[in-house]
């Protein structure tokens, strides 16, 4: 790569980091002796992976991780988690307590899902937003998929006087991503499996605070050690108390950073 | 990332390669503390690579120059070079001593290229073909651009009894690559230039021997030292005599490999 000076921070930023990856895959190309047949393969695949319209889901799987990690060292308050390719703002408004928009028939365990929203001092946050989406039972996301709603289990749900939000649910299935896109096909070539652990994903905001994106799992559940996009952190494994009658708890508390 | 046992070689060449090289992208985006606004700028110029056509060009401008060396490690005879984005099959077949298809008011300098396709034993190889193509004198390509007819530029010359080959043809400019798309916009963001050094590109094909892909510069030359494509060996510059009447001569022999 041929550089010039750069004129300024922004641009010297820019031609670091992109000098640098791209010299390291240079580096790991020469390192696996990388042919032109593969390199012609790879060409193919990454035009591929704009068609499919899948650039969201590639690189959230692969490397959001990595920033989110990042962001979150620079936070005090609950870490964050990834937040992948499938938020839709505006859900339905509720106030806790709520039950999640769901079919009537929704299938799956019903999940109690409660906590408090705090700030970094432990003082409780009154009207501060829950904004909560999941996979159904089935491991689909609606808007990402035909069958559930609109705005089947998705909602932004407001916390009580106390900071206290309880929000009725179901319990997710793990859910598999796309396999018949580039990448599906690219896991499927390394001999990888499609797999999430079970999460729930949400975006918890309050006035003078800053908005956390952040994921929930559940301890013992399948692909909770071998999540295809690495997002799993022990601090966001819950555990999952049974209330009997296919009736599940999980508790969390929020603790946002100010803005 | 997750992996499950590879259960066959390819699948493990996959695994290996893309782990490794999505490994060492993550490892540098901590190196750089890249930021979630990083992260969203990167993904909108990933998308935009694709609408816009350009992972060819992204990929040969950056990364074919590493593929090409491994491959010519691989070979006896003369050194190849980067095959780039703008090669089209099918032109004009002419017979040695040729003259490239040009307009009748063709501007530039004429340029005469001679030299002999030999095996790696010496043996001229008669009825071999030179497949080139170039950039024009203000540094446009045919079909790449609406200015110069279909095949300005561009033949299949058999070289004679001897093995030898004369093109007359004109000296090509130094080409910038596009500039409007992502990939002159990210070389924009890092303040670096968009010029590759003049060059004929050549495919030289003979019956029994490995096709030879490889360009030439012209010693002196603006961006030789500098090319954005990282392509230039030394020993594919070859030095430009003048003939007298904006008349010059190169001259540069290939020698094959058995198929």
């Amino acid at each position: 790569m041929t550089t010039t000076a750069a004129v300024n921070p922004t641009q010297q930023r820019t031609a670091e980091v992109v000098a640098d990856i791209f010299g390291v895959i240079n580096e790991r190309l020469v390192r696996h002796s990388v042919t032109y047949p593969e390199y012609q393969a790879a060409k193919a695949w990454l035009i591929k992976v704009g068609e499919a319209g899948e650039w969201p889901l590639l690189l959230d799987v692969f490397f959001e991780h990595t920033i989110e990690k990042l962001a979150s060292e620079r936070r005090q308050g609950s870490s964050g988690c990834i937040e992948g390719p499938y938020y839709v703002p505006g859900a339905p408004e509720l106030s806790s307590p709520a039950t999640l928009p769901q079919r009537p028939d929704e299938p799956g365990d019903v999940l109690v899902f409660t906590g408090t929203v705090r700030d970094l001092d432990g003082n409780p946050l009154p009207g501060s937003v829950v904004d909560i989406w999941q996979a159904d039972a089935l491991g689909y996301y609606s808007q990402f998929h035909p069958d559930p709603p609109q705005w089947n289990l998705r909602a932004n749900v407001t916390t009580g006087a106390d900071g206290r939000f309880e929000i009725t649910t179901v319990v997710p299935a793990p859910y598999e991503i796309p396999k018949e896109g580039p990448t599906g096909q690219l896991i499927r070539a390394a001999g990888w499996h499609h797999w999430r652990p079970a999460h729930l994903h949400m975006m918890v905001r309050a006035q003078g605070c800053r908005t956390l994106t952040s994921q929930l799992f559940f301890a013992g559940g399948e692909y909770v050690d071998e999540d295809i996009a690495s997002a799993v952190k022990p601090e966001l494994t819950l555990e999952l108390a049974h209330l009997g009658d296919g009736r599940y708890a999980a508790e969390y508390d929020f603790t946002l950073d100010p803005a």
